[in-house]
């Protein structure tokens, strides 16, 4: 899942009529019983609309991006694994999709929360002793955003918050402001490979807080959290007895000298609700397929989380049937070579990334351990020429037609994320463009204090 | 779409642990911050979850149905058409499914409104020169539940009312309890086939009236409104200026004699969203494509609605991108034999349950035009032994073994609604059984006060 997709919704010819209808009551049949008639038409956009809001839209729309007509285009920006068709899924992935089709058993209703016989394939594919699983504890989603969107609505009121990682995945933003819900952002720190800073998040607890959002692999970062730094949350959340909402959409994709670590697994009492699906590790992100395993063995959600779970799930259904019916099969027939495949192609990609980012003078990337992400700093006294990210990232397109999101779509400042999913080629070639470009604009110490000199 | 999918959800196992995990705080790392800290795990479900609820649901699951053992059990409760297998989608939908998927080009993610071309081809589908429509009038949802979802959530604020028919599809009182908008029940009349009590309707409008619903061809009913019928509806919107939300799910699915008039086609003035899908028409409801067409050639919506559709749609993204990529060979490939097919079928089942129905004492079928349903008058004068609606379906399962659902879950007692979607067979036997049922209970005007006399 990932928020900065960029539309365009083309409706900016829809010349407003001013004729607009008034109708006057003069043949109404029943006027007598009309009370508080509107005297003319005043159709508004509900407050809930207008609170819902994708701050990477607002920010990429503010740009003035012309990218350089001599250069062809690259995008680091889409978190979309299959934009440049070096990432297919797997052929088992495809073929269990036709079968669904063929046998034509999965046209019609599921139930709202999904299948019981695939609730059973994705609690089984996911069950450990640490963190044991069964069909009930799994509701199936229209992808890992309903997921997140039922989680943080079963668990939070409006006026509540719920803690939020910074930088972060926007769409907690997007669903909780919508849901009249407030954001608290509590810091990663990009020193200790973007570990929470654990005083920070506990610091921000209060008697509203109704979840804790923890992010891991992380999007936008990259990063892995160790199995020591999975517990010592779990203690925090523990301690401020405060539920864990886990986006694990990135579960399982950390390269080769990482280990990925289910925050259930490690947790005896927190209960948690874990969001996933097959977008990412399947590279198939438009099927929107996703799903909440219900971790309680404390029984402390009960059933009244579960029930709100399942009543919710009824506003709207699951996911699509076709995509259900194959679910088994993808579990279970996907060879495992095609998840090493991606992974070695996202290592090598992040590798190169990151050795050609490092050698670039005003460049500080992060080294990533998953996801399909990198973050790169800016150090800004060395670009005295720009204001910030949005602008520096801005100048990429126009100057090398390179586009990278800058990290204030992330609540993050002075940082931009780059996409490692795309071709090597690209990836070189894109580096190679951002080191011209920093050349071009980086000054020293010394060229710094005399451009603020010159001001 | 449709409400009454009974599920089980099997976690009723799930002991509740009664050593609920009290954490002190001794060790905390930022006790001097910690303001208001929760002393004790007290996760509840959100005041949403809680207001979020399907009155279909809560009806069956209170009904004590016990089969009778001795008859096979036939369900005329289920409102998808895919059960039976009687009515299996057309041969160019499930291959126009298998090329979108053997592209490999709509694995990626779409934008949440929908892929621009298949905005196109459904604008295309449903355009005409009375009611004109391009790809920015349409927003591709998850189903067309998602559909009045997000046309409710766009139109209505918490403490608005919208309109709503009674008899009428539960969803939109679940979605619109769930967002705080009150409901307001206008009379459907069934002695004269299910049209508006017009003068009812427009005494409910005040002045927070977000939206009329207009259900056509209606669920539970199977009336279809005339052309006339439908003009009077449009006078009143205009009138009191109340934007219709068309639920247009059963849209051309009437019979011969009949001609199905999408409300958008009569109006020049009141905005419309009307939605759609795939479900019914093309027999694929679990697919989950549904669509709202935005009808507003006064720009009395204007981009204000637009633009909150657009956003709202942002929150969990649209639907499959396979079905998006199959849609418009599915519009353009489907047969014209495929849709007659159906209908014919349908009609066929209608007319036989009606003239049996028909024939039974105490019963009062009324004839339906259109969808998949036919709702039937229970003369409880002349079967005293039951309370209602739902104690008369409810001992039909346990002597009959057939299941109709009572029309209470429709907001209209002493009815129960039938679908007709059911293999002819099937429906022959469920209204012989229907009939026997009857003859058992029925008591004639005497009898019935005998056994008045009696308590």
């Amino acid at each position: 899942m990932d928020s900065y997709l960029i539309q365009v919704n083309g409706h900016g010819d829809h010349a407003p009529v001013l004729d607009v209808h008034l109708k006057t009551n003069g043949n109404s049949i029943s006027l007598g019983k009309v009370k508080g008639r509107k005297p003319r038409w005043a159709v508004r956009a509900s407050e809930m609309s207008k609170k819902t809001f994708n701050p990477v839209r607002a920010i990429v729309d503010s740009m003035k991006v012309e990218p350089n007509p001599k250069k062809a285009m690259i995008s680091l920006s889409l978190g979309d694994p299959t934009v440049f068709g070096n990432l297919p899924t797997n052929d088992e992935v495809t073929r269990a999709m036709k079968e669904a089709l063929d046998s034509g058993h999965y046209n019609g209703y599921a139930p709202s929360v999904g299948y019981q016989s695939c609730r059973e394939a994705v609690a089984a594919y996911y069950n450990c002793p640490e963190a044991p699983l069964e069909a009930q504890d799994v509701i199936l989603t229209s992808g890992c955003s309903q997921a997140i969107e039922l989680a943080l609505a079963v668990l939070a009121n409006p006026g509540q918050n719920i803690l939020v990682p910074r930088p972060g995945f926007s769409l907690y933003k997007t669903l909780a402001l919508s849901m009249g819900i407030e954001v608290k952002l509590y810091n990663l720190l990009p020193e200790k490979a973007w570990e929470i800073d654990l005083e920070h998040l506990e610091s921000l607890v209060d008697e509203k807080t109704a979840c804790l959002i923890v992010n891991n692999p992380s999007n936008p970062c990259g990063s892995v959290f160790s199995k020591s730094h999975l517990q010592k949350i779990l203690a925090v959340a523990s301690r401020q007895c405060v539920p864990v909402l886990a986006d694990e959409i990135y579960g399982d994709m950390v390269f080769a000298d990482c280990k990925y670590e289910p925050i259930a697994t490690l947790s005896t009492n927190v209960p948690i609700l874990s969001c996933g699906g097959l977008a990412k590790r399947w590279l198939v992100p438009g099927w929107r397929m996703g799903w909440i395993l219900i971790h309680d063995r404390r029984d402390i959600f009960g059933n009244e989380i579960r029930d709100g779970l399942v009543r919710l799930s009824q506003r709207i259904l699951g996911p699509c049937t076709i995509v259900q019916g194959a679910l088994e099969r993808i579990l279970h027939r996907t060879p495992p070579e095609f998840y090493h495949n991606t992974l070695s192609i996202l290592k090598s990609n992040a590798d190169l990334c990151y050795a050609a980012l490092s050698a670039i003078p005003g460049l500080q990337p992060v080294q990533p351990a998953g996801a399909m992400y990198l973050m790169v700093e800016i150090e800004m006294e060395h670009f005295p020429e720009f204001e910030n990210d949005v602008e520096f990232t801005e100048r990429l397109i126009s100057e090398q037609s390179v586009f990278c999101l800058p990290a204030t779509c992330f609540e993050y400042p002075n940082f931009f994320r780059v996409v490692i999913t795309v071709p090597e080629e690209m990836i070189l070639e894109a580096c190679s463009r951002i080191q011209e470009f920093c050349e071009m604009h980086y000054q020293g110490a010394e060229g710094a204090q005399d451009l603020e000199c010159d001001k």
